[in-house]
């Protein structure tokens, strides 16, 4: 039995984490979750899963629970009560699913406390990549990753070397503009941008996806998941998000994970690590039915954000926090109809133009570094 | 440093075998080839690469040799001359590329000295399945597969579990005539059918790739080497030949192995298990040049050879003796100009009915069969 606790609840993967652990109610259980402002969720899956511990983010809506929820669950909230979830319980297991950098500090804590990290939280590696892995390494402890391509490389590397990988190559379907040149992106709407052509995820990662930051987040990650130096990591345009992602090997093979677009098999995949289980409800892949896959080379100056992705991550430091913070507050902003599509884009650029690097930032410089970025981005995106 | 013994040095795969050795002096070492019909190739390769031990076919070819080659080289000759290469030596593992069932008899006194084994020898374990890996099992030998499409799937399965397998897929160029219907294959000529679009073979497993006979036997071999009940195995179109062959597991994740047409890669890669080796002069795989993957379902109507596989296979016993044997006997037949290239699905279907099955047949008995079965089917086709 493997006790899972899980930060983001209420999110995209947060609830199909849930899902899985309800599937196999003979393989996992449920020790804790942190939700966070879809409180009416949150409710329905404490009386659903029953989790002995729960954390909230605000002290009204901890008041307000305490009445509703069984007496035998745990209520607790704010930055202490997510550390509680990841770190001062039974759980073998944390899944990181919580969105932005809250989710930086209670990773750490866990890894302390010896448990084995399921990450879907970007900030987690971006921004914090080197701290991360070094803890990792020091506790002995499992990075196992959520993300779907990460998960692809994760399993391609199973039974293999590090030191013999050629090459990481990411599969990236161009999100929802992929036929648009950029002269079309600049009237493109919200609305446009949150029709994903194949996943089904939260509007920030939809975006993201779009602009292809997302993908920029990825390569970052990857290198510090697969300690692999920027150069060995490539980006293939794929549209059908069916190869998950590849490794090339020095001999030239290629090995590929494959499936349709599912996030319920990288996240069991994570919880059942090394091993695989059935996957209730599962959608084959008939490559027969797909008939054609189609694989194009993306170019980084019509994705720019890819291109800015890796420069800040090979220039390192506090670059990766610059383009995360500013990323997502120019994205919150064009959610919020502030700025244009490419005005994102622009506004990463400055904020990445704004700084002097720091090398080797502690978590309170890439704390203090994310709260400057995302004020910079504001001020100067209203002031235009 | 491993060393190898080659069984069928100037054949496709042996002369390739013998690249990948040279290219890595410091890691390969050459023991002892066999060679056949291809005398001069053969003198030329044992003045170039320096086996310790030479077998020939013929006593004339060896009597013609002895005084042609330095001698520092052990010549021998004929059946006892290919085992005393297979197994009477120092060598680490045998590489089995001789064709036809004439590599069943040396690849089992291989494993019984103990010796690896990578097998590009179909006959091995198509008529001998269950012998070959019930003497390797008891020896604790390795049978790693040369064939690219079992390499693939060996690849695949590094770091899994095969009771979390779903499904092998095999993927299936089509062959020479896949744009064709059976009405259009009535005239088709020898040198139509010698055309393979993606690789460069012999003739011999060039019209298996046409007739499709090539991916059943596959599909026997699958069966045996991973040890996977036959509805367990599928073939998929591919004309590509990129994705060598998949794993799909039970959570739904496919991996694939992928790479340019080229038998050196898994050549390289049975010599180097469980690592891996920089491969010089390799081709990378470069997807978004390559555009587009294509895939489809193959008839088993259009094509009647692989019918015969899953038939035969499933009924085990003598009858992929029969299969096996009936096929060479008519592509020779075929090549000779005797019989059509629809003929050849005639004289196997022939054969498979003429024959009652034998459960567990002995190695003498495979033998019988196989001698009596290429009896009949050249009988049958000459009456015709």
């Amino acid at each position: 039995m493997k006790k899972i606790s899980l930060l983001g609840a209420t999110g995209s993967i947060g609830t199909q984490t849930l899902e899985v652990i309800a599937s196999h109610p003979d393989k996992f259980s449920l020790e804790a979750i942190s939700i966070g402002k879809n409180i009416e969720l949150g409710l329905k899956q404490i009386n659903e899963y029953n989790p002995k511990l729960v954390s909230v983010q605000f002290k009204e809506d901890y008041d307000k629970l305490l009445n509703e929820i069984p007496n035998t669950v745990k209520l607790v909230y704010g930055q202490e009560g997510l550390e509680e979830v990841a770190s001062n319980n039974d759980a073998d297991i944390l899944v990181n699913a919580v969105l932005g950098s809250v989710g930086l500090a209670p990773t750490l804590s866990a890894i302390k406390a010896g448990k084995t990290i399921a990450i879907a939280n970007k900030e987690t590696l971006v921004t914090a990549g080197h701290i991360v892995t070094e803890e990792a390494k020091k506790h002995k402890v499992d990075l196992l990753p959520v993300d779907s391509e990460h998960s692809a490389i994760y399993q391609c590397l199973q039974g293999e070397r590090l030191q013999e990988v050629e090459k990481l190559i990411l599969t990236a379907s161009g999100g929802s503009f992929r036929h648009l040149d950029r002269t079309e992106l600049k009237d493109v709407t919200v609305a446009d941008a949150l029709n994903h052509p194949n996943w089904s995820m939260g509007a920030k990662i939809t975006i993201d996806s779009a602009t292809m930051m997302n993908k920029g987040l990825e390569v970052i990650e990857a290198h510090w998941l697969f300690n692999m130096p920027y150069e060995k990591i490539a980006v293939l345009l794929h549209q059908e998000s069916i190869i998950h992602s590849m490794v090339e090997f020095i001999d030239g093979s290629v090995i590929a994970q494959l499936g349709t677009p599912d996030m319920k098999v990288p996240i069991q995949y994570a919880l059942t690590y090394p091993n695989r289980l059935q996957l209730h409800g599962k959608k084959h892949l008939n490559l027969w039915e797909v008939g054609k896959l189609h694989f194009a080379k993306p170019s980084l100056e019509r994705y720019r954000c890819l291109y800015f992705a890796f420069e800040a991550g090979s220039a390192g430091g506090i670059l990766p926090t610059v383009l995360n913070a500013a990323n997502e507050e120019a994205v919150s902003l064009f959610l919020n109809g502030k700025i244009s599509f490419l005005e994102i884009e622009e506004a990463i650029e400055r904020a990445l133009n704004e700084y002097e690097n720091i090398a080797l930032p502690s978590l309170e410089v890439i704390q203090h570094i994310d709260k400057e970025t995302r004020d910079f981005v504001r001020n100067v995106m209203a002031s235009k």
